[in-house]
């Protein structure tokens, strides 16, 4: 089995970066793009075989292709804007696309994509930094057995968990969208309890405490309420990113004509965050929506 | 240190059925009281001194009493209700009232007690049936210390963990009723996801598979969407349960003048699904709100 194949990680974020550091460690042939210079940088140190802000550069050495980018827009822009990447790629080349975005753009790129000769895997990610940086990433991916065969060494590298959901293009979107919905819900729920809590004059470290030996508890709630209790904003993942995700949930409901009475909240609860002048800080800022409280402040600060 | 004490656990459902076999098995000399004979049989049968549907019947032997009725209505009727216990109860002696009530009822129910020369710790518990049973419960207690001391025997034979929130009677309430605020919108934003990917054609194991692995994960969806993919509604606890502690946590908010836009989206969902008639079945038949969908149906049924 020739697990050398050459692979370009596009977006090197906090998620790309560590997806790219997994596909080195691995022995892929690894390729780096981004339009911040440091980013570019820091991964030619660690390995990678060749970096650069276009990855037209090398797009003819490629076999496959992973996307880490923000949204929908800038994986079309990459792909297919000025200067895009996909017309530059050896047919049969295959595309991770792992940006969250929704399933009619999941389709719509796929169209394009296969226009052009080329092969798609819908495979959004979860787990965080951290799991990005072990490889150890989860995986809900959507696409023809090709898809999956073509990426295995790429999916082998950076993910700890993979689920094949089917054929369909759009369905990895969907689950990850769905997954959104509780991640979002559950931040803005622990920042309401813990709003709460701090009218009722409850010690947000005692409320913290009590929650997560609980069966109150949330993997968001332990992990962003952490923030609130030392009083630090600064951001992991930005409020903003909660704007556009359940933004993306609430598209999703709407197309399928669905009710969503808690997602529908809580992305109001962002969007008042985001516009209160909040939407670049960490995304459990969310709580700074309820006045009236004292929040706990950053020590030394 | 003198650790035999004698023991009433009044309220022998699903966790005070627990606590009182843990205190049985700590050494204490135990005494249980519930209007169901088939518990008190139970009870009777594994080592207690005495049970009856009156705990006047023991009252001058107790040192301690451990209430786990479901609501304040009840423990009120118990306490000081025709036939009250009290009135009977050696002056000094403890009372835990560990039913989810509102902060107002502690303090009224706190009252009448110090008036009547006894000693009140106000101590909700979190844990569900197994941990109960194990004598493992979370309790979250308020009240003086004289209060404490007297319950030590009582919260090391039914607790796996102690917080001790203060003297003032009512923050023990306050803290679980925020609890439940949290337990409450993971059961129903879980129902919400779920129904969602029941609309969207994702299957209901798969989906609930990718988010027990992921962040989107939390202690209720774990524990209550498991039904759901099973279809099996039997109630561990039931939607009316969360219809009365949604409620105190909305009461709460009220007399605080505090918004809460999830637990007042959420106490809507249960209250639409008891109305709609699924008030006995297990909490998670909140999802039976949602139209439109096919939800598993249980095996062999």
């Amino acid at each position: 089995m020739n697990q050398n194949i050459s692979v370009a990680v596009i977006g090197l974020g906090a998620m790309g970066m560590g997806a790219a550091q997994s596909c080195i460690r691995a022995g892929l042939t690894t390729y780096g793009a981004d339009l911040n210079p440091l980013a570019l940088e820091k991964l030619k140190a660690e390995g990678a075989k060749g970096v650069s802000q276009s990855a037209v550069d090398f797009a003819q050495e490629l076999d496959a292709v992973l996307l880490l980018v923000v949204n929908a827009s800038q994986v079309n822009t990459v792909l297919f804007g000025e200067k895009g990447l996909a017309s530059h790629l050896k047919p049969g080349t295959a595309v991770m696309v792992s940006s969250t975005i929704s399933a009619q753009d999941a389709q719509q790129i796929s169209q394009k994509l296969t226009g052009l000769g080329l092969v798609m895997l819908d495979a959004p990610v979860s787990g965080g930094a951290a799991k990005a940086a072990a490889g150890e990433m989860t995986v809900m991916a959507s696409g023809s057995q090709q898809a999956f065969t073509k990426l295995q060494p790429v999916l082998d590298a950076v993910a700890g968990k993979v689920y094949n959901i089917g054929e369909e293009i759009g369905l990895g979107a969907t689950v990850k969208i769905i997954h959104q919905l509780l991640a979002g819900v559950h931040i803005a729920a622990g920042a309401e309890a813990m709003a709460l809590a701090a009218r009722a004059g409850i010690p947000l470290d005692l409320m913290y405490d009590v929650v997560t030996h609980a069966a109150g508890n949330s993997w968001m709630f332990e992990n962003r309420m952490k923030h609130v209790v030392e009083g630090d904003y600064t951001p992991l993942s930005m409020v903003d990113i909660f704007v556009k995700d359940l933004g993306l949930v609430t598209d999703t409901a709407k197309a399928l004509k669905f009710p969503l009475p808690l997602a529908s909240t809580a992305f109001n609860m962002f969007t008042s965050a985001s516009n209160a002048g909040y939407g670049k800080e960490d995304d459990s800022a969310v709580i700074k929506i309820f006045s009236g409280i004292e929040l706990p402040q950053k020590k030394g600060a």
